[in-house]
Formats: C-alpha cells, sequence, structure tokens
C-alpha cells in the first residue's frame, strides 16, 4: 500500500507539473498517469458488491461461474463395479491360470448395468458382468472378457489376475464430502458431466455482471447506415459488447452519443446504473472531449486517467458510490483498437474477479519470430499471431500496429508484451505472450 | 491413399483371427481396430455435404464460423485523418521548430471528428485537428497538441515533425478489394469490430451441424431423478450436449434408451436423420451392447470399431449415406470420460471440417512434471493440467485416470499424449499437449 501511495503522489506531482503546459485541454481534471502495474492495482484493490447467485438450468450453465463450491453428498460410483466386460469371480481362482493352461469356473448368473446378481459368488464359481454392473458379494475381481471363452455353463480363464481387478471402488470418482467443483471455475463440459452424476440439474451460478457500453463521438454512426465524408461506422461498441459476452458479462448497448454535454449526461447516468460502464472516446486531450469532465459532474471519483502504455494511453479509471452499491466507470479510448486491448487488460481482469475467478493471465512465453522495436518508454501491447512449429511457441506481429487498425485485432490471437524498459527485441528472443482466444 | 488401404486391410485380417475367439459377441460385425491415425484418416476423408450458409445480426455472430470470405468494398479510413489531438500543418513549415527554439502558425479553422474543415491549409498556416478529423486539404502531416501551445490566434510548435507525421492514409487499415476476413474463421470480438466497420451487420456464417445425442443403458437414469441400486445418473450425455455447443455444433437430446431393440432402433433411426449421430454407451463387447448391431440393420456401413488407444478403446465409426446426403455415426462408449475423450479426439476434428475451419489441434509441447508409465501399445490420452511457470509449460495428471472417473475430466485443462510407441515419459521430458480450453 506504501508504494501504492507514494506512485500515487508521484503521480500527482508530476501531472500538476504537466497541467500547467495544458491548462487550456484540462479544465476540471488532472492528468493521473500511471504506469500499467499501478493501474491494474488500482482496479483490482476495488472492494465490490459480491455479485448474487442466481440457478441455471444444467445445459445453460457452461461457461458461466460457479457461485458456491460444489460438494458430493454421495460416494460415484456408489457400490463397487466392474470397469470392464467380463466375469466376476474370487481373484484366487484365477491362480495359475494362462493360455496354455486355462482354468473353468461355473458361471451362476449375471450382472449388467442395472439388473444387479442378488447371490453370493462362492469359489469356482463366476458371474457375467457388464461394464458398470454391480459387482455382486463374494467376487473380489473381474477377468476381462478378452481373457475368457465360454462353454456351456462355464467359462474358460485364460489369465491370471490380483485382487480388486477391474473394480471401481465406492467414492473412486468422487467421494461424499469432498468439494469436488470450486466456486469461481467456469464450466466446462467436464463439470456439466460431473453435475449431472451429481443430480445438479439447477446449478449455481455467479449472476452475469451487467456492462453498459456508451460509443461516443459526432462522427460515429450506426454500422448499418452509409458514412457520409468525415463519418465512421461504429466499430469500438459491437467489439466491446462481443468481448463481454466472451468474458462472461451481460452488455448493454446504450448507443451512440454525439459531443452534447446534455444528451451525454443522461447516457453516463443511465450508464452509471450498471456494475460497469464503458465509454468509447471522450477521453484524449481534444477539445471535444467531454466525457473526462462529465464523469465527475456525476460523482464518478477518477482513479486514473492515461496510463503509460501503448496502444491505450488516454484510458480513464473512476468509481461511483452510492451508498452499498459502486460502478467502475472506464473511459476507453476512442480508437477501436485500442478501446478493446484496453477492455482486455483492465477490464477482463475485475470482470473475472467479480465472477470470483482468480484472475491470471493466460500468458506463456514464446520465441520472436523478428526483430521489433520501440523508441519510447510505454508499455507495449502488439497484435502478435502465436504459431506452434513441433509444438514450441512462435510469435510474429499481425503487420501494422496503428491504433486504428482494426484488422490487426482480428488477424491477432495473442498480445505481445514490449516492456516499458526495453527497446529491442531480436528475432529468436523469448518474449511474454498473452492468449486473446482458443486459436483456430 | 495406398497407405489407407494397406491399413484396411491389414485391420481387418487381425479382426478376422480375433474374432474367431469372440464370436459369441461379434454376431454381425466385424472387429475393425485401427490406431489413433488411422481412425482419424478415415473420418476425416469422408467427403460431406457441405452445410448451407445463414445471415445472423451481427451481435449474434460471435464465435460462428464465417461462411464467405469479408471482401472490403471500402477504403478504411475512407480519407486521410489524423491519428493524434494535435493541429494539421504543412510539414516542412515545423522545420527547425524546438522546446527552445519554438514556431509560430496561424490558427484558421477546426477539423474535428465529423465536422470537417473545409477550405485549404496554407504555408504559415494550422488547423486544430481532433483524433479521427479529416486532414485538411493543403496539409500533410499533424503535430501533436502536447508539443505545441495555444495562444490567441496563434499555436506555438515546439517540434519538427516529418511529412506524414501523426496521418492516417486512406486503406491503411482495410483496403477496398482485400479479403479481410478469410471463410471459415471463428468470429472474435476483433472480426465484430471490423464487420461493423465494413456496415456488415447480417453476417454470412456456416450453418450449425446438427448432432442428435443418444445415451444408452437400462441402469441410465436422468440427472434430476435418484439412483436406485445399480442405476446412475446420465452424465455423458449432458457433457456431450456442452462439448457440442462448445464446439459450434447444435445438439439435440434424443434422451436415454434402454438395452432394448426396438425402442433402440426407433431412437438411432430418428438421430440418423441429423448431420451427426452420437451415442454413448453400447458398443463395448457386452451381451447388452446393442449399438454395433442395430446401425449396420439401418443402413449404416461400419468404417472402424475399436481404436488402439485409451480410453476409448470401443469407439465405433460409420456412415449412412442416403442419396446426396450422409450421416457420419459415432458410437461413443458409455463410460462418461471416454466418451468426451473420443469425443474431441475424433469428433471435434470433423466438425470443425463441416464448419469450414482448418483443424489443427491445439497442441504444445510442456514439460511433465512427474514420471509416467504404462505398460500396453496403445495411444493414451491423459487428462493434464497445463500451468505455466515464468511463462514456461508444465503438465501434471489430474490423478485417477480411471476411466469412469469424470472428475478427471473437470480438473483437466489438457490432455497428454503418450504414444503407442513408449512405456515411460520421465519427469522433465517434453510431452504434447492438447488445449482442451482457456485455462482460468
Amino acid at each position: 500500500m506504501f508504494t501504492l501511495s507514494f506512485t500515487y503522489g508521484h503521480a500527482l506531482f508530476h501531472s500538476l507539473v504537466v497541467s500547467f503546459f495544458f491548462s487550456s485541454y484540462l479544465l476540471t481534471v488532472l492528468i493521473l498517469m500511471v504506469s500499467y502495474s499501478e493501474a491494474l492495482q488500482i482496479i483490482m484493490s476495488e472492494i465490490l458488491t459480491e455479485l448474487p447467485m442466481e440457478r441455471v438450468p444444467l445445459v445453460l450453465s457452461l461457461g458461466r461461474r460457479l457461485a458456491e463450491g460444489i460438494v458430493a453428498e454421495e460416494n460415484i460410483p456408489a457400490l463397487p463395479n466392474s470397469a470392464m466386460d467380463g466375469y466376476a469371480v474370487q481373484w484366487h481362482d484365477t491362480s495359475g491360470a494362462s493360455e496354455t493352461d486355462p482354468l473353468r469356473l461355473r458361471v451362476i448368473g449375471e450382472s449388467s448395468a442395472g439388473e444387479p446378481f442378488h447371490e453370493v459368488v462362492g469359489s469356482g464359481q463366476a458371474v457375467r458382468i457388464m461394464t458398470g454392473g454391480i459387482l455382486p458379494k463374494g467376487a473380489d475381481a473381474v477377468i476381462e472378457v478378452e481373457s475368457t471363452e465360454e462353454e456351456g455353463e462355464f467359462v474358460v480363464v485364460k489369465r491370471e489376475i490380483g485382487l480388486g481387478t477391474a473394480v471401481r471402488s465406492p467414492g473412486e470418482d468422487i467421494r461424499a464430502g469432498e468439494e469436488i467443483i470450486p466456486a469461481g471455475k467456469r464450466l466446462e463440459p467436464g463439470d456439466i458431466g460431473i453435475l449431472a452424476s451429481l443430480g445438479i440439474t439447477n446449478v449455481p451460478v455467479r449472476v452475469k455482471p451487467k456492462v453498459g457500453i456508451i460509443a461516443t463521438g459526432n462522427e460515429v454512426i450506426d454500422p448499418h447506415r452509409k458514412p457520409e465524408v468525415g463519418q465512421i461506422r461504429n466499430s469500438g461498441g459491437p467489439a466491446l459488447f462481443a468481448a463481454c459476452v466472451q468474458a462472461g458479462a451481460e452488455p448493454i448497448d446504450l448507443g451512440i452519443v454525439g459531443d452534447d454535454r446534455e444528451e451525454l449526461l443522461d447516457a453516463l447516468e443511465t450508464g452509471l446504473q450498471y456494475d460497469i460502464l464503458l465509454t468509447t472516446g471522450g477521453v484524449s486531450a481534444g477539445r471535444y472531449d467531454l466525457v473526462q469532465h462529465l464523469l465527475p459532474e456525476l460523482g464518478v471519483e477518477i482513479r486514473f486517467h492515461k496510463v503509460n502504455i501503448r496502444p491505450g494511453k488516454p484510458v480513464l479509471f473512476g468509481v461511483l458510490k452510492e451508498g452499498d452499491r459502486k460502478t467502475l466507470a472506464f473511459g476507453l479510448p476512442g480508437n477501436p483498437v485500442s478501446s478493446l486491448v484496453t477492455f482486455l487488460t483492465f477490464v477482463v481482469p475485475i470482470l473475472e474477479k467479480m465472477l470470483g475467478g482468480t484472475y491470471r493471465p493466460n500468458s506463456l512465453q514464446a520465441r520472436s519470430e523478428e526483430t521489433i522495436l520501440k523508441n519510447d518508454a510505454k508499455r507495449h501491447f502488439l497484435r502478435g499471431i502465436l504459431s506452434y512449429k513441433d509444438g514450441e511457441p512462435y510469435v510474429r506481429r499481425t503487420g501494422t500496429q496503428s491504433s486504428g487498425a482494426m484488422s490487426s485485432m482480428s488477424r491477432a490471437n495473442c498480445l505481445i508484451l514490449f516492456e516499458e524498459e526495453k527497446n529491442r527485441i531480436a528475432s529468436g528472443d523469448l518474449v511474454e505472450v498473452y492468449l486473446l482466444s482458443s486459436t483456430s
């Protein structure tokens, strides 16, 4: 915490000096420029109202975050059963059996999955058993069908087996009382299988955080419209909407708002009712960049504005507290690439925290396929293409790294981290990359 | 193709010999035991009816596979515009400018995003410009606001810039005529942004392949029911349902069918109307394993039965041809782990192919954290946990590898490949792993 306060102070001092030069652009907000790690720390240190739990039908729980740990109430399997098709026997009866010197046991019945055999298996006896069939009393092992042959009332056993061979013990998969899926886990098909086997058909998951999205700018028009000179279609809004869905949140599209004070105030007020508010545009030093001025008027405390990164430098973060509840407000840059990169690097981590997951970036080291230079002291997040050659990870840039180039984001499957203090990545160097999604 | 035919012949010979011993269990179907690579090759060599295209609204296209390549009809940006907030100028006017020796230019207007400046910028003049603002005629560079100061009608310029500084050229992001997203790509947020910027609000995607799922077995009951002795809840069905959703298919739950010939024939006939039919259970050597006998009665040609893998050995694959259309039928094992592993290793690749994607398993090399032994010549797919330590991938098993243990599937985020010919993986060895999903 000391580090954080110190940094704050430092940033504040820096910004006071700097703001002297920019006073015409900085009417009410001080620039609180921080580093990436400081920014992330500030965001993640927010203590949030816990999102409530809801129950959803099993088939709809895929990809949701579990709200409470699942503790098994029963052993699975409940009773010892057979792992194979074969014959339930007393293991010592097979002693010495081989292909050339087989043994014979009398088949006294059958235990299929669903129809157990209710008598006791004695020495010299066998019960035909199917995979999943309950092991009959008296039996202590199963000889697989492939090592046997049936001859009338007898089964010929061609192999010696040990105690417990091919028998699944009670609780071998899941033990009663054990926490079998931890709270916060994102449910995958294997989890759906477990929940089904435990009879949990209404699954307790965390309510999806609601994220209001506002695109700002006089030049921005709806994607279905034809742009006139100087107009551009809203691409950041739809991209963020999709990114929210992918991150397990519930996006609310609040549309496009021009650089009009009253209209924007209205939209921001609506957006601040949700768990998170995202705006795109309106946070640069430009004269029409209103978001940074209007958020404080609505009671939002600005925690930082501008981060020492590229793309995404003008990103703004603030908090609205109203009684028990909080809204986190992110002013993302207007460039669609910058808004998506800052969403991934700042918003996804806090969404994960709200959902009860433990955020750790899905990062790995890969070998750079090219030499990359930079001449500033910012942290760069380069759009990259990760590929595996003989199982070894390699990475290269997507091409143009212009923050206007949405195509670079489409081609990318990872972000390449280029640290503040570094100015050169040589071809063959190991670099850290953050995976964006499953590559295929 | 020669290899394939040869392998077929070899497998057939082998199965004829083997079937001599198992004749009591093998009434109508020969065992066509193949290796994993052979099995995959047989599946992937099926020439399929192409799935039709459908158009979905932009917001619903996330995660869908693009049915046709997207070719840009316009340049993005359409006109040269500013990458920063600053002043549009003639670059040579800044020649020699510095902090200590600044230059002054007359500000003659403003070009904001959405409101272009319509006059011409001459020498000695500047136009205030916002990020995204159209570069006015006459100007050929933008000096960023941070290197300037406004003084009445003038702007003080404190840095020399070059031709084209901070100017985005037309087509810099997307060039008209360029294929910007290829057919078959799974749409990610960045793609959604591109589609929006091109005005493509109804997106041509591949129709989801329909997959019928039947769980078989007298012992299997619906997950909401309480099992009696010898009964187990259907976990394989729901897990496969979820896995289909995750793989981009449309699952149809055809319920649970007991080991009753007529009932099963009915269900299989229904399932064979879809693009793919999955059954769980009923393909082992057990006496009640009916699926393998009934599929041929319905016209399905069995291409292989049993693969030299673990888990999942009894997997069966066949094809029903009816005029122009084909149904691929997979008889997956009854164990929920085996059914999920065989789904991932056999069904996902063909689903990807049907959707127009190019299947390449998401595999990488990781260092084993433990020594692992096996004593058979099967290919094993071990449930593993992949983690990164300082960006380097490590993998360990989830614990019990019993094919009944669904919990191993829930904890796993990858499958560890243990090849046929190997019997030992030493701690520290590099092994190949297949990623199951994003780890978090």
